[in-house]
Order: C-alpha cells, then structure tokens, then sequence
C-alpha cells in the first residue's frame, strides 16, 4: 500500500520537477492545493497553461514577451546593448530602475565542459544588431564566474573590429560586505581594480 | 512599465499563495514552467486540477482518500484508534511502518485564541466511533504543544467514561540528540517520565 493515494503522489511528483522542491516541500505544497477551492485550484492550473501559451521570446533581445517585439525594445535607446545570459538577470536590472538602454539575453553561455559553444547561444544575433550601425555602447553583463568571464571576453573580441564600444561591469567588493569576509579572488580583483578617489 | 509580464506575474503570484514561497521562489517556479514543453505544463496543470477532483475526506477517519472509505479504514485493525490533526500527521506515522491500526483525523485541535472550540474539529465523530463498542484504544498523537496537549487532554477526558484505554505519545528527549541541547521544557519532562531499565 503507497503512503500517498495516486492523485496526491502525482502531484507531489509535479511540483518536485520544480527548482529545489524535494519531496517534503512537494508535499507541503500539494496538502495546499487539496486545500484550495476548486475555483483557486482551476486559476492556479490557468496560470500554468496561460504561460506557456501567452509568453515567447522577443524576435530582436531574446527576452520573454507576450509579443513579437518585447516592450523594452520598443520604446528604450538602441543605442546602448547589454549582454545578459537569461531573462532572469533582465528582471535584477530592471529593478534598478538606471539602465535606460536594450538588452540581449544569450540564453546561456560559453561553456565547453557542458558542450555549450559559441553557436549554441545568441552570439549571431548580437553580432547582427550591432552590424546595423547604430549602436554605440554593448555593455558585457554575464555572471562574474568563469563562463561568465570567458563568454565576456569572447564576445567583446568579435565586436572590438566593429567599432563599438563594449564595457564590463565591475568587479569588487559588495558594498556593505566587510572585507574580512570577502573571498580572495574578488578581494584581489577588487585591488586591482582600484580607483583614484 | 511592470517588471515582469503579465502572464508571468499571474503565475508567480499563483506560486506565491504555496506554504513558504516568497517572490523569489516564485520567480524561479514560473521561468521553470516557461521552460517546459507545452505538454509538461499541461500535465502539471492537471494534476492540480485532479487532486481537487479525486481528492476526498474518508467518511470514518477523515483521512484524504478517493473512495469513501479509505484503504486503512478498509483493511486495518480498528480497534485502535490514533488520533491526529492533520493528514499529513497519519503520513509521518505510516512511514514508520510500524502501527496496525486506524487513525481519526481531528482536522485540527481546540485552539481557542483563534477561536478554534471543540465543535469545530471532529471529536464528535471520534465518540461515535468509540461509542460502537469495538474500539480497545485510542492513542492521542496530537502534536506536543500547547494546543495538541489541551486537545488531547479535552478528549481523554471525555472517552476514559466510555470504558476505552486512552494512551498519549511518549514525550521526552530525541533519539540521538544531546541533552546539552534539548529545550528545558522536553527535558524536564523526559525526567519526570523517566522509566526503570
């Protein structure tokens, strides 16, 4: 006799397929789901569906849009490109509320050892926007981890022969961290990366 | 301009009414399901859609079941009953593989700061079970906190008159825990129910 009766166990399976959900958490949340309403339980469901249907990639940055050119790149300055590995980190820079210009979402990054090459991500692309001839600044904005690093670096060597500018973020201690517990490679960095005050 | 798209908002507000899911959890719940196949998605969708369909309470124990009455009502020793609060309370037990006989959920217990009474949780089907005649014992596996304990007391009280053992979990010390860091509390009372090896 299974401990959970099938429609539960089922569900329990559904929600562990998400991103750090064991079978515990699965639970939890499934207990939740039997509690709802059936009309909560049915927008929950919609939800799922209406995602899948609603949301696609911008034809022109990559990020998710519910048309064929997303909003950003409506109605934002072209002229300023900044390179990010996926949606989510669109989302962290847009929270800022500073950043006036587009974006491109490579949807990965250069990385050999799991078979990701240049030609798997939206390197291309990139290329092309940047070959219309108006932009003026590609802002490299991948993770600062050695992926991140090298996908940067490889990217910014295609774009240097087509006379853009193309910048890093910088690297350094977090404000508000106390160098004590710094790691060393970002102390380093952050070192010689220094700047006259 | 919103952060996030309409479609993907609605679904992480969706996740965010899951025990413990803040809008972070919930972000990454939602770029999941993007990332799913249409077919992923839907089967996820009507897995919720069917835990509320086939989902029931057992007519006897109160336990979730898809019939009206649950396998462990069906095939079990009932003459002894463990009373708990929740569902997810008679999982805990059955996974220890150990207890032969029913259970009787209390779909709670008698918590009056939230103006939870004795009438609100199923202690009048618990006496009616009881009162059939064949029950031996009822073991009160409520939690061992203030209100489990009030609730387990509230209703011994009222079966030990209908000539029926009524048993109580041991409290004391964890198994393999330190007694260093055992609340005051768990340890004065595991001194007080001490037992002669």
């Amino acid at each position: 006799m299974e401990v959970f009766i099938e429609p539960i166990g089922r569900l329990m399976n559904e929600f562990s397929k998400l991103p750090g959900v064991g079978k515990k958490t699965a639970q939890r949340y499934a207990y939740r789901v039997i509690s709802m309403s059936e009309g909560e339980a049915r927008t929950f469901a919609e939800a799922i569906i209406d995602v899948k249907r609603r949301v696609r990639f911008c034809k022109i940055c990559g990020n998710f849009t519910e048309e064929e050119v997303c909003d950003i790149c409506k109605t934002r300055d072209s002229s300023q490109i900044c390179v990010v590995k996926e949606p989510k980190d669109v989302i962290a820079l847009e929270k800022l509320h500073e950043y006036k210009g587009v974006y491109h979402v490579l949807h990965g990054v250069i990385d050999p050892m799991n078979g990701v090459g240049p030609n798997d991500i939206r390197i291309k692309d990139l290329l092309q926007r940047v070959g219309k001839g108006d932009v003026k600044e590609v802002i490299m904005a991948t993770n600062p981890d050695v992926e991140g690093e090298a996908t940067a670096m490889y990217i910014a060597k295609l774009l240097k022969p087509m006379g853009v500018t193309v910048t890093r973020i910088a690297h350094g201690v977090p404000i508000g961290s106390e160098l004590e517990y710094a790691d060393e490679v970002t102390l380093a960095r952050a070192l010689i990366e220094r700047k006259e005050l």
